[in-house]
């Protein structure tokens, strides 16, 4: 859990640097995010004498200039609270919804997150796909993205997408339609709510699932911001399935992200006639990217099963043999009751276990249909 | 070459056996046709008695007498000589215009071929690619076949395929629109000519290509028939790319012939929500065939440089250095006149080399470009 200090020195931070800045995320290693924010300040002279001298001082005092340009673009204490009076709320590395695959992001994961919704972004992506593709999205592409995010979210697969029009929104529409927990990462702030086009549709998403973005909530998208936030699209779901792209679509750029963090890449085809199918032939053809036709393909493929969960079952009864299941596991469904719900943090006390062993755990109780979330926290699910 | 008796057993025996039958081929190892004829016809008593005595040769003596049964079918020599005057002929393996990639099909090797047609079948096969695919093909399939047909024509490419309707007509008239040359190998008999409502398309077929068929000429196909046939269409071309094909679709047996005779499988993919296309999906997803979107993935893919040729080029010029070329195909070229042309038996001669090495030695040269065909035999071409 990071300190008041740390989270507060992560928020100006956000407001300084772009998103996914390396050069940030490489000194983050060494220092503490206070530390770095006192050196932009001016705060801590010494500490800037000193990084002159360092072998890779030299790139970071030059960002460290460049941050400085910007120290008028940290909000103050009340903006930062009307914005979260407005309903969002700001997540740092450590926090217990933080989702800890974005760790393999290294040195461009993101410094904070800003969310805006009812879903637990944490225990949603345990268990997640994200379906992207092109804004100019055929009927057929739309189709497909709806048809597929519906069956998975009936398979308790959560969706991951980004928040663009055509495959993006459908693959949304999809999920909510089937009552599932989606996950929209925008390019832009959250408040500033980019594309406008789909403000009922990110209300709809807030109702149901979660907005997040890593920016600043009244910045508007750029375009290297939507290549940056692919990075988070790929790093937070277990495998990516482009519907539709055209050849050097942006959906190309998130299937590169996953490839490059070892996540199953995924492709659908469509007529060899249509040019907003040839990125997803190009990227089965010349990259090993899998064809996959339907959400039960996707689900051969996203390897639920290494995490001691088979793949997700429709949500029935549990997908899940109980000797299948990790001691810790075994230890917190002992404890999640049948009957009212208890909170996770109690349930870690009484199960023994840290909290965030208790969350994935019980992401993972739920994946296989042990226990379902209610409003007093975690119930136990009647096995008929 | 085979003798005039040999010819005249394996006409007979084609008769009796039903086609690619492996108890033939195998007998064919150790025993010439005459000899086997001799059995069935009784006029080897001896041998039928030792045959009883042989290891396999209780599945040879059953197989025997199930030809016996057959022999009123040998037809005579009136209705042979009726059937070529009516512009068939007929090879057996070792004639010059046999395709020796036939003897890959090992105990099922064709015991002859039947032939309408003005083009040379080895010749034409010595570069080509098999289409085919399903009969109830949607416009888009028909669609793709006769572009991708027509434009691999356009590259020096023979086109092999069936004789039905659906993706095998389209891919013939898409070669026969770019002038190529085709090859049309028929389930039945060729002076049957299933499907009747082809009759015109296997005309033009016999105008510029040929049809072939392993089957008695009036012999109409059979369900099985279609299955046997579907592995000379592999074993003709340098790869099979399946256009539309639903599950179970016998186009699909078509590229398991080839896989077994390690030709490289193709397919194209369409909607995921045709099922047209879903044997082609099947065969990418779960058979490790290769997605190819048009005619330049699949020239991509057969492997022509490993005959000492690169890919083939559009037709306008040569395709090879000529410093790539084998000394018997130096040979061979240097005399191909420029002017008036020279045979293939005289070529050979000349060259020092035999007739086959010289009918494959112009096939090379014909692919990259060297020289082509002419009234009087070959001729060089003219490098502009």
């Amino acid at each position: 859990m990071a300190s008041d200090g740390e989270r507060r020195a992560r928020v100006a931070l956000s407001f300084l640097a772009k998103p996914g800045d390396p050069v940030l995320g490489s000194a983050l290693r060494t220092r503490t995010a206070a530390e770095l924010l006192a050196l932009v300040t001016g705060a801590d002279a010494d500490g800037e004498a000193l990084l002159t001298g360092e072998a890779e001082g030299a790139v970071l005092c030059r960002a460290v200039q460049r941050w400085r340009d910007r120290l008028g673009e940290i909000p103050s204490t009340a903006r930062l609270a009307a914005w979260q009076d407005s309903g969002l709320r700001l997540i740092v590395p450590g926090d217990s919804e933080w989702p800890t695959q974005l760790d393999d992001l290294g040195d461009t994961r993101p410094l904070l997150l800003w969310l805006r919704g009812t879903a637990d972004l944490r225990l949603t992506c345990v268990n997640s796909v994200a379906v992207v593709g092109a804004r100019a999205a055929t009927g057929y592409g739309n189709h497909v993205a709806v048809e597929m995010a519906a069956v998975l979210a009936e398979h308790g697969v959560g969706l991951v997408s980004g928040g663009a029009y055509g495959i993006d929104a459908g693959a949304h529409r999809g999920a909510l339609a089937a009552d599932g927990d989606t996950v929209a990462v925008l390019a832009g702030g959250l408040s500033f709510g980019y594309p406008r086009g789909n403000s009922d549709l990110f209300a709809a998403i807030a109702e149901q699932g979660v907005l997040i973005s890593e920016c600043p909530p009244d910045a508007g998208p750029t375009r290297p911001g939507f290549l940056v936030r692919n990075r988070i699209i790929a790093a937070l779901s277990r495998g990516v399935v482009v519907v539709e792209a055209a050849l050097r679509s942006g959906a190309l750029n998130s299937a590169r992200h996953a490839r490059e963090l070892c996540r199953p890449v995924m492709a659908v085809p469509g007529p060899v006639t249509s040019e907003y199918s040839a990125g997803c032939h190009e990227l089965i053809r010349d990259y090993g990217a899998m064809l996959v036709t339907c959400a039960a393909d996707v689900l051969g493929h996203i390897n639920l099963a290494s995490d001691g969960a088979t793949p997700a079952g429709p949500r029935s009864g549990p997908a899940t043999a109980r000797d299948v299941l990790d001691p810790a596991a075994v230890a917190v469904l002992e404890e999640v009751p049948v009957r009212g719900g208890r909170g996770p943090a109690s349930i870690a006390v009484r199960a023994g276990v840290d909290l965030d062993t208790a969350l994935r755990c019980l992401g993972l109780l739920a994946v296989g249909g042990f226990v379902e979330r209610c409003e007093r926290g975690w119930r136990a699910r009647r096995v008929t």
